[in-house]
């Protein structure tokens, strides 16, 4: 630990505990006309008043806000993980050093396409005592109240706060200046308010289907396998399944589907991919010393918190979770609580609640992107592989970067430094490098920015009840994960490493996860691949191990099914000294499955764990495998 | 005519016939790489390595090039009169001064969505030698090859140029990148290659109808009525037409129609709007001195040339028609061939032909902003009301602005003068002025800048088959039509004047109209309130005369209709020394209108008029009404 980074923790815990700084109050309301029924013209009054102050403090008093997007500050943005638009952003707090936004107990309540907090080009900015919830949420929900397994249909009850018509045979839900359609859906069991149990028997209902153009031969689109997602063209969806309206708020619900799904679920959904991020609730870019405490987020169209190519991010005591106030309401925000990319410093993410959300707790990762074409002696091309990391900041001007031979390994070959970055489109950037490029680089090279990955502690926090994982850890730097409660649909904690879909970068160096509690996990559904509690997952292990000192102990894992633990592609791996039980929650997927399934370690240690309430052969509890193909 | 403007017409001449300066010639064939499809990358290099050089000309080399998006030079534009996206641009000329594209019978090709040229915050341009086509347009034409009027059918035939798709009961035409419906769908006439006559009488088809959405009262939306456009949240469209595949290529409409259109006649279509103006072929933006000259522009997915907060444009020999190598296609561009907004200088055009577009020929306008609330003594919030001209410049520091009470006049009622333009978003902009603000404005209210108008002069050019007028004329200053051929679907020449639905301001005060043309106009089909060749027409001439002098002069009228001039409102209008004929080119729409119809005019000269091959009785000839409530 190096003395600018102790410095740096100095400075966030000054904001963190308040020390006394000479600051500028502002009032809200002062700003409000009376009777106004929209809080947003007198916040973005409030903002342009304190750029002419000193460490101004925004408060918020008691009470409750709505914000609308009218009249709302806004501006293109890319937002990564996201699709990127014209945002309307209730609070832009844009190029601002030393602010905090006070809340009193604040009840922000959004309407339609917003994105309530730009943190963009700002340092040391504290956000507190808020919470965000929308008028009418972005994503809908309907009670299965009937199902005829026979006929194959089953009825949807839609309550008033879904608006929906069903339009041209398809089920539309309407929103405040948005719309989405049935496809991303899911059940969740209302009981345990969380995703259903094995819901991957039933969904993702499979409502649309291909169907080919005529005259393809006409389209010309000589770039589609490098920017795919730009093209949809050669075919369009068509209805598979049909929609008729018994009464006002009753949906009957026909068609092919994988099995007529069961009375008393609710089916959850959000509309098509590249469609439906376009609200996430928190967005930090480019800024330094952000923490945000005492925040309850209750709903995003999209994610939570998004952290990218911003220094030292803090959330002490973030409740990501449906609202009190609205019992019956599922689904928290529509995609992860919280993401980080391309993030340095320290992520901090202490005393939290991650539940119910449609996506992963937290990822905390870098950025691949492809090599394209070499321009000049130091001058390549690069593709932006993921189409919703259009337009981030892969790197800047003094950068070190990694060159990965995708088909080699994943660690890089060989380096070079960053002088100039040139996006010519959100998908297409030009970077001119200080040294001459490496002569091995073929279109099989992703680039990785290693200077930008963050330290990363997890505390006293709960993950729970969401579709997909509870945190993906892909940084090699120090990585702590302690006294955590999880209990997640997927993996609790998954540390991925792929290079050509997600082209989500940074694989795991250096992992502590210790006096963990693991509820139920994995319960979605059958997985034939994956299905540990705790998955550390490469295909990329051939040549290599690519990821570093990993050691699990002092947890306790009380989960319905077998598999606990599987690893490949690891140099030095420890799990020990943890309690492993079967919480009978529900029956098993995967009985066949070993506890620890464990293939081309370095080190491996396995000690003094304890197996309770289970009675397996030896050969399932832990199942060890050395690849045929590994070196030595 | 001062000194200044003087200045800035020599700069312009200058340009035009290419006195010697010392350029810095590029080369194209330098940049492109050998058998490489896309020129985009080699364009885009051309341009910034032409920011290194003193007046710089960038040569395109004979031949065919095609561009791609992908590779493109993109950002966010607002183009008015269009639907801001962000843009693939091929030559973003942007931040230039003194730079000539020079193209040798250079055929340029565009794929997709893309802005082929986009000039912007640049001085003394010149662009010529160029043809801008799509490689598949981004509409979509159909010819009629059966109908049966008694089961209400027509049958389409599309060819392998449209590939297209029946999706959920839809015919979708599929581009690169792009797709539309068919809706704003038209009839053309081959035989003629224009507007089919009467072609009202069967289009727009009515395809789609409104249905409403349950749970309406839901939806919270507060600023409905004031940006109308955000919304079309309570109702959505389903179908109304069946479309049914017969055959590749062969596709029967059935469905309530006005008309079962005629076999024959090809049906075309671009789609919805705020989904159909995407892809203009010039954007001119912020400019000074721009020479568009020896050009032909194919086609567009928008406007041919689009200027707006530009001062001295002119266009020589530029000609927006069809391909001839595609000779059975009926639509160049897919809006105006051209369109002026909030220009000032001199507007010139001069040997253009404007010919099958599916908007009118030109429009040269400023634009109204509604007064939304007082924020303190000198700020006034202000609503962008059109809800295509989100984002527009319409005011600088030091602009002058008329303050226009609708309800009264479209004359200003008083002026006050710009300190500050905030652009909160794309419709609501907070302006600050020099002095305080007038007691008297209310919402009733529209802002407009009264610096910001052109002259025009549009000579030896040819207007003609399109979709709407050939000119709308809508600056206050010096205008003079000469020696030109229009031939419309609807008026030749408009000069209108309207408040709240277009917000295009400037009313004519000084327009002379010589020596012109003018074929069969307004044969689109029957409307009952115009129907004049030339048309001066407002609604709010009660307290006032909005127009100044208009001179209509020595221009031959051979149409197949009785109407050739309404006007209301003028304060001073001549009519003399036209010749009327009657070209018997189809049966008389409007056979009981007379051919001169006026009404509270100040000044009125009709004189010398020639009516040959008509046979009407006295008060069809000259029908003068004078306003009960009009003024003295």
């Amino acid at each position: 630990m190096n003395l600018l980074y102790l410095k740096t923790i100095q400075v966030v815990t000054m904001l963190l505990i308040g020390l006394p700084v000479l600051c500028q109050p502002l009032y809200l309301k002062n700003y409000l006309k009376n009777n106004e029924k929209d809080a947003t013209p007198a916040v973005y009054q409030m903002i342009q008043d304190a750029r002419k102050l000193k460490n101004p403090v925004l408060h918020i008093e008691e009470g409750t806000y709505h914000f609308y997007p009218d009249k709302a500050f806004s501006k293109y943005c890319y937002v990564t993980n996201h699709d990127n638009s014209v945002k309307a952003i209730a609070f832009p707090l844009i190029a601002f050093k030393n602010l905090e936004v006070r809340g009193d107990h604040a009840s922000l309540i959004f309407h339609g396409l917003m994105m309530p907090f730009d943190i963009e080009r700002s340092e040391n900015i504290k956000v507190s005592g808020v919470s965000v919830d929308w008028e009418l949420p972005l994503h809908s929900e309907a009670l299965i109240v009937a199902s005829n397994p026979k006929a194959g249909t089953f009825d949807l009850e839609i309550s008033e706060d879904f608006p929906y018509v069903i339009q041209n045979n398809n089920l539309i839900f309407i929103k405040e200046g948005y719309r989405h359609d049935l496809d991303r859906s899911i059940l969740f069991d209302p009981k345990r308010k969380a995703v259903a149990y094995n819901t991957n028997l039933y969904t993702p209902l499979e409502y649309q289907k291909e169907k080919k153009i005529q005259f393809p031969e006409k389209l010309n689109l000589p770039y589609a396998d490098d920017f795919y997602s730009l093209y949809d063209n050669f075919s369009v969806k068509v209805q598979n399944l049909k929609f008729t309206e018994l009464k006002k708020g009753l949906v009957r619900v026909s068609g092919p589907l994988k099995h007529v799904p069961p009375v008393g679920m609710v089916l959850v959904c959000k509309g098509q991919n590249s469609f439906n991020r376009l609200a996430n609730a928190f967005h930090i870019t480019h800024s330094k010393n952000v923490l945000l405490a005492h925040i309850n987020i209750y709903h995003a169209g999209g994610m939570g918190i998004v952290g990218e190519r911003s220094e030292n991010i803090s959330l002490e005591t973030v409740n990501i979770t449906t609202n009190p106030d609205r019992p019956s309401r599922m689904v928290s925000t529509t995609a992860d609580a919280t993401h980080f990319a391309n993030c340095r410093g320290l992520i901090k993410i202490n005393n939290c609640t991650f539940e119910q959300m449609l996506d992963d707790g937290t990822n905390v990762h870098g950025s691949y992107v492809k090599a394209a074409e070499k321009l000049a002696a130091n001058k390549l091309a690069v593709i932006v592989g993921h189409y919703q990391q259009g337009g981030f900041t892969f790197a800047e001007k003094g950068d070190r970067i990694g060159f990965v031979d995708s088909r080699a390994s994943a660690n890089p070959a060989f380096f070079n430094i960053v002088k100039q970055v040139e996006a010519v489109n959100q998908r297409y950037y030009i970077i001119t490098f200080e040294d001459k490029l490496d002569d091995r680089i073929t279109k099989d090279f992703v680039l990785e920015n290693t200077d930008w990955y963050p330290e990363l502690e997890i505390t006293n926090s709960r993950f729970r009840n969401n579709r997909a994982r509870g945190a993906l850890l892909s940084t090699p730097l120090r990585t702590i994960i302690r006294n955590n409660y999880f209990s997640n649909m997927m993996s609790a904690i998954l540390m991925p490493v792929e290079l050509s879909y997600w082209y989500e970068a940074g694989h795991a160096q250096n992992v502590l996860i210790e006096n963990n509690s693991f509820g139920d996990s994995f319960y979605g559904g059958k997985n034939n691949k994956h299905s540990g509690v705790i998955a550390i997952h490469t295909s990329l292990d051939k040549n290599d191990y690519i990821f570093g000192k990993i050691i699990i102990r002092n947890n306790l894992f009380n989960n319905f099914d077998n598999q606990i633990l599987e690893a490949n592609g690891v140099n030095h791996l420890e799990f020990y000294n943890n309690t492993i039980k079967d919480s009978k929650s529900f029956a098993p997927l995967h009985p066949e499955k070993p506890v620890i399934d464990v293939n081309h370690i370095n080190f491996l240690k396995i000690q003094n764990n304890t197996w309770r309430g289970k009675n397996l052969p030896a050969d399932q509890i832990v199942k060890e495998r050395i690849a045929a193909d590994q070196a030595p």
